[in-house]
Formats: C-alpha cells, structure tokens, sequence
C-alpha cells in the first residue's frame, strides 16, 4: 500500500477506542496548521484481551481506512497495537508509522536523566535506574515499555504494573478526588522507592490522571517524581519523524480539520470523546471496518 | 431453529464475557445434576457499547452456537442482551430462553414485599415503593428495569443507576476494603432514601460486591436494605421455566458436566473466570463465532 503524501495530507491516527483523542489534543497543539483524521475502532474496543492474531487483523483495517484516505503519516494511538503490530504494519506500509510505546520510553528516559542532572546525582551504575510505568493488564503483559527502553540504554530498568481501573475512572470523569487518589495509590505504591522514578502512563486515558499521579507518587516518594505524559511524547515523536522524512508541513494558511471516524454508535460516546480531545468534537462519522 | 431436547441435555448459558459464570455458579448451586455449557464471547466483550442492530447479531451467533449443541434450555446471562434481543430470540427458538432482567425484577419485588410485610407498614397507596438498581450505562439506558417491574406491578418505581466501575473492580478482585466501598458508596447515596429500597445488582459482575452494596445501602438507609442478586434469582427462574415447559431435570445419576467456550484467549481469563465461578474451571476451549 502507497499513500498519497502532499502538503495538504493529513495525519492519521487510530485506537481501538476514543481514548487515542489525548494523543490527537497534544498534535493539534504541537500542529495547529495540520489536519487530522481520527478512526476509533469503537464496535471492537478494548484490543488489550484479544489474542495477537486478532490485534494485528484489527489493526491492518484501521491502517488501511486511514492510508485510502492519504494521510502522510500513521500515529498509532493504542497501546495493545504499539506494543504488537507496529513492526509490522511499518513493513507494510509506505509512510511514517508511530506508536505510543517508543516515544513514551524516550521520553521518561530523557525525563528521568534531566531529573538526576538537576538533582546533581551521579547514578551509581552498578544499580539500574527504575522507570514505573502504568498500564492495563495486557500492555504490560507485553513487555513493550522494557524492551523499548533496554533499546535506548542497559542503565534503565522498567518496573511495570497493571492498572486496570484507570481507564474506567477516566471514562467516568473520576480524574480528582479520593477514588481516584486511593486507587492510584494502591497501583503506584508497591512499585516505588523514595528517589527517582519515571511512572509513564503507558495508556493514552491516563494523561487525565497525571496530575493525581504526580501527586500521589511524589507523596510516597517523599520527593517529586518526573511523570511522563506518553500523548504529548508522541506529538514529538511524530514531529522528528515527518523532518526525517522530509515531509513537509502544512502550510500556515490551511485550514486545519479534524474528522473524526468511528465503528459502532458514534452519538454515544460524546462526552467521554470531549474530555480526551479537550475541546468540540465536531462531526463524528460511523463507518463499517468488519466488512471492508 | 429447533433444539434436541431430552434428559441428558444440558442447560446452555451465554454472556459477553466471563461474568455470566455467576449464574452459573447460582446454577450449578440449585441444579447439581444439570449438566452445562457456557459460551462466552470475550473475543467481543462487552456489548454494553455495541449498537443494538449489533448485539442482535451477536446474541443469535451465539445462541446458535448452543442450540446446535442440543441445549434444553437457553439462559441469557448477558443484561445488554437480555435488555435488547430476549423478546426476539424467544420468537426465533423453539426452547425455553430466559434472561437475567425479568427474574432480577421479580426478586425485587418479591423481597421489597417481604421487607414490607415483615416491618409491618402498609405502604402509602399514592407512593410508589422504590427499587433501586444498578447496572451498566447501557443497562440502566435501556430502560429495561423499569419496564420488568412496571410489567408486574404499578406500585413500584426503579430508580437506576449507572455504575460502570463495579465491572472493573469484580476483575481486579477489590471486593471489599476502602475503594470498592467508596466507590458504591458514590453510586448508592444519591439514589437512596431512608426507608426500604432493593439496589438491585444489575449485571452479572455485581454479586461478588453484594456484601459491600448490602453494607453501604444499610448504612446509608439507616436500615437493612434488601439487595437482591440477579444470578440466584435466575437459577430460580430457570426451574420454573422447566417445570412449566415439562421439560424434565437429569437423573441423579447423571454425572453433570460444566463445558467452557470462549471467543479469544482460552487461558487468559483463568483468574477472573475462576473468582466468578467460584470453583476451578476445568477445560476450556476456544471457537470461533465470527466466521460461523
């Protein structure tokens, strides 16, 4: 598959849900100029108990929905998909593929060094530098944030855990409060020490949550902790990567739009969809991927 | 459709999930020589979300499966499908089928009856006596509740409330201690009055948290709250429908076996699966409904 790629393209994005609408809020503001179509794969949601076999079926459709539209590039917004499939829809298709795995480690690694450069610690290197990251049950189960950081250096190790009830705490508009404190508190607490350590929110739900996590893991810390929103870090990756593709940006002057596309009910998942993208949503379209 | 009826025949049981084991625990509890098969669909769990043209498709896919296997019966342990496709599937198959609304209702009832009689009020003619329940977003949406219990009686009134965090907190097993209490806590208060209410757990996930509802409601009441748990109230529904049907029970020298179907991932439910049968899950094999 080729796409077409021009100035005016858009970029893609995909999830298996709505909650890839934080990753599509940090482009628009790292690219206003740039416009972007979202496919939320809503009739099939969540990815993360599917076996890989069906992970990698569901994300070849949402890919080729995106490329027959000519997006320039594919950011894909779901942690199951990054952490499965993104080697190999990469050898598929012709144009930048990115994940929220590679950009989420880089960017607590890069966090996690800044933090000890500013604490005027020399790491002692006999003892790695632990990184947390939350997630669900299966993106941790992957092992994708500690093979995506063991790539970037041998200093760091990742310490993950399962934290299976932010999504629907964000899905129910729970982001501050004592539920919320507790629970984070529960997943965060087995896993930290006091010193530095980089919880990635390895979901794209959790950036809601970034602030009680910060709180909560400098409280058991007893000093702050760098916490790495995983949404924003892809917007960045996504930047360096149409530069080292040369792809050029879109021009000052265009109008940028956002359509929004999903594959079950696309009325009843408004105001969950609003607090993701933080803004409007606009026209959100239902199209069929079982039968394309 | 028709289905091989007969004594040896077992009792057929579907969900979109694993929550559904529960009524068959309930049933395993009050039909020992009963033999079993349940289908959960957890390639496509949950269907809360789904549209109702595609929970109708999915509940004939896998009410389909079962009939196929001879079952003398066909309990719906999924309420989004009981809410939806009950009336339909009953049309369509030429067998006992019974959903989990319609039996929850009726033990409402019945149990605010008792509650009534055994405090010794005669209640207000001109107030409705009101029974509160708790299901999923799609679940209370549906309306399915009230209409069960208007169908009985004008005397009394379901308050609903969508509770979308006990699913989550039954399959991270937090059952009881300080979160899952706030959190029905949050869900229960602004739904109850002092005086007899029957929080109705509404889904399948929820009998595992009865201890905490029936806490927090009493607590909250300032009286005990009957609280009815819909997976025993459809085993009772169950051998009711036999009996009327004259469908015999199995001999009690059959030696009653459990059979386990799932959509995706056979082995990676097994913890959860578990807690909800409340008993070791034997074998458990996968098959494929999407493409049958």
């Amino acid at each position: 598959m080729t796409a077409r790629v021009g100035d005016h393209a858009p970029l893609g994005v995909f999830d298996s849900g709505l909650g890839g609408l934080t990753v599509v809020r940090a482009l628009r503001n790292a690219f206003p100029n740039e416009s972007l179509i979202y496919l939320g794969d809503t009739a099939r949601v969540p990815y993360g108990t599917r076996s890989p076999e069906t992970i990698v079926r569901y994300a070849r459709a949402c890919a080729r929905v995106l490329v027959e539209r000519g997006v320039k590039a594919l950011v894909v917004a779901c942690n199951t998909v990054s952490a499965i499939a993104l080697d190999l829809l990469r050898a598929e298709l012709d144009l930048p593929v990115l994940g929220v795995v590679e950009p989420g480690a880089l960017s607590a690694v890069r966090a996690l060094e800044r933090w000890v450069a500013r604490a005027g610690r020399v790491p002692d290197d006999s003892r790695p530098l632990r990184i947390g990251v939350l997630g669900t049950a299966s993106t941790i189960a992957s092992g994708a944030y500690p093979r995506a950081v063991a790539r970037l250096s041998t200093r760091y190790e990742v310490v993950g855990q399962a934290a299976p009830l932010l999504v629907p705490l964000v899905e129910e508009g729970w982001t501050d409060g004592e539920v919320p404190r507790l629970v984070v508190r529960r997943y965060v607490e087995p896993r930290i020490d006091p010193g530095p350590r980089g919880p990635v929110p390895g979901c794209t739900h959790y950036p809601l949550l970034e602030s009680v996590i910060t709180e909560v893991a400098a409280d058991l810390a007893g000093t702050p902790v760098p916490v790495v929103d995983s949404a924003v870090a892809t917007a960045e990756a996504v930047g360096e990567a149409l530069r080292e593709a040369r792809i050029p940006g879109a021009p000052l002057t265009t109008d940028a739009r956002l359509e929004i596309f999903v594959t079950d009910r696309p009325q009843s998942f408004t105001g969950v969809a609003q607090r993701f993208l933080g803004a409007d949503l606009g026209s959100v379209e239902q199209i069929d991927l079982v039968s394309s």
